[in-house]
């Protein structure tokens, strides 16, 4: 019997990871029936998706794609507003000529959403209601899934965590702020911060020498983390989620900063409801795996429709 | 023909307001069929609103009431959880009590969320799907609403704008932080500024003076719409609303502090969505309408039950 599967796709600047499951109504992770990536088509984005689509798909009944994109996207059109990463891709109507080619439905969503609606329902925070997601790395996002949704205010635009001012009067922020989040925790201020104290190498390499009790990466790790507690602070305050996903980059074993963060939480919390504080377990795959619970969706509305 | 009729009441700490509706599933506010106050019964409350209910809904066809609280509500239940205020209803029963005594359904609802549900449906918000309401007073309050529904996070407690930090190691808050919005905006916080720069009066004294262009009402008035700007700022980044309503003691006529904050959202602003900043509308009413907004929709689900 051949059997019924969806295909998330996430597209990189380099690489495209993809990742094939069956169409199922549980509430458990599909396990991939295939799973890996390809080049980043160069030329003709849509030609070289669709292609990789084919590919993948042999032998099984396509019955829905999802592609998640580094930017700004339309999802009900399935057009890509603006992608910094992949400008071929600005403007264009992604998910229907993608459809046209491939004849299935396609929905396109953003990557970093994506990968907030994959820990929400199969990762750190399955089987809560109200989960909030944050992504540390260059830049920090953050996404606030409700019910698997994620709620993103009148103009989509909630959840920018790495902009609510921590230290006012302090760095300037690219924003055109000063003293946002991110320009104490963002990559580039801890790289900074770390080749200012004489340290060597990435923020990796700072980390690893706070295991060490490296007394000038102690303090800027604790100081990012007190930095990072402060806005979770402002977040309880004001959205009240059940539960803190934190992943990206800065968040990854030993998980460093997300332990630090929760004890500072704990410590500095007075009225606030104080969540579980955790990091995030879908890793670099978390976007493909949101882009399958996404094309998950698209089928089930779809055989609905249809019904 | 006698009317269908629906009862909002507001409980305060010294009198009740009243507000009797027809019902109604019209977008526009219902006029009120009667509306004023009475005194907060003083001895066993359940048997005062129910004699309040039935002597102002003397012929008309009581369809549901809805009782607004000054404290925590468990509205699922119709129970109050603490009422500062009004320690009498502390752990009552308020719902199915006043319910079996009147014959009709009763709902209970925090009053400031009553308020905001009001202004969101018919006052400055009407016609917006994302309202967030603030109320300025000795506490700020804040609540979200979204399609008429307060967005309450994940244990009721989202929206406190009050005690999201402002000045990183300013004065203590009574909520065990430092620096937080209330410290600097609320209204003790302002009479102790104000008298401390030998101002004589309440804070609406200092209004008076502002507009007088004394130097020192100035000087304190815009440091507390800048701080309120401020807050604005983390509130737009991280919940992103349609439009923000602001009321309470300290935002009445003439709104000398809206506008000033408006202005210096305007003037600070970056990448945020900036929204419509305006005065609320219903004034102190708003508690007795956002419960007959409650009645109403108690109403039509009681109907439906029933069809």
């Amino acid at each position: 019997m051949t059997k019924d599967a969806v295909l998330g796709l996430d597209v990189g600047g380099s690489s495209v990871k993809y990742r094939l499951a069956s169409v199922t109504r549980s509430d458990r992770m599909p396990d991939a029936l295939d799973e890996g990536r390809a080049p980043t088509p160069a030329e003709d984005p849509v030609a070289g998706l669709a292609e990789l689509a084919r590919r993948v798909t042999a032998g099984v009944r396509l019955d829905a794609v999802a592609v998640a994109i580094p930017g700004i996207v339309d999802a009900e059109r399935g057009t890509v507003v603006r992608s910094a990463n992949l400008p071929a891709l600005n403007g264009l109507e992604l998910g229907p000529r993608l459809s046209d080619m491939i004849g299935v439905p396609v929905s396109v969503l953003n990557d970093g959403r994506a990968a907030a609606v994959a820990e929400a329902r199969w990762g750190a925070g399955a089987g809560i209601r109200d989960v909030f997601t944050l992504a540390l790395g260059t830049g920090i996002a953050g996404a606030h899934v409700v019910d698997g949704v994620v709620v993103d205010g009148a103009h989509g635009s909630a959840g920018e965590l790495g902009h609510v001012v921590i230290e006012p009067n302090g760095a300037w922020c690219t924003c055109g702020q000063r003293g946002c989040l991110e320009t104490v925790i963002g990559a580039p201020a801890l790289r900074r911060a770390w080749s200012s104290a004489g340290g060597e190498g990435a923020p990796s390499a700072m980390f690893a020498a706070y295991e060490a009790c490296d007394a000038r990466a102690v303090e800027i790790v604790n100081r990012a983390a007190d930095a990072l507690a402060d806005a979770i602070l402002t977040l309880l305050a004001l959205v009240d989620p059940g539960v803190i996903v934190i992943g990206g980059g800065l968040a990854t074993s030993p998980h460093r900063l997300v332990t630090l963060t929760a004890a500072s939480v704990a410590e500095r919390a007075t009225f606030h409801r104080v969540v579980p504080i955790v990091p995030a377990r879908l890793g670099r795959w978390a976007g493909a795996v949101g882009a399958v619970a996404q094309a998950q969706t698209l089928a089930a509305r779809t055989e609905e429709a249809v019904a």
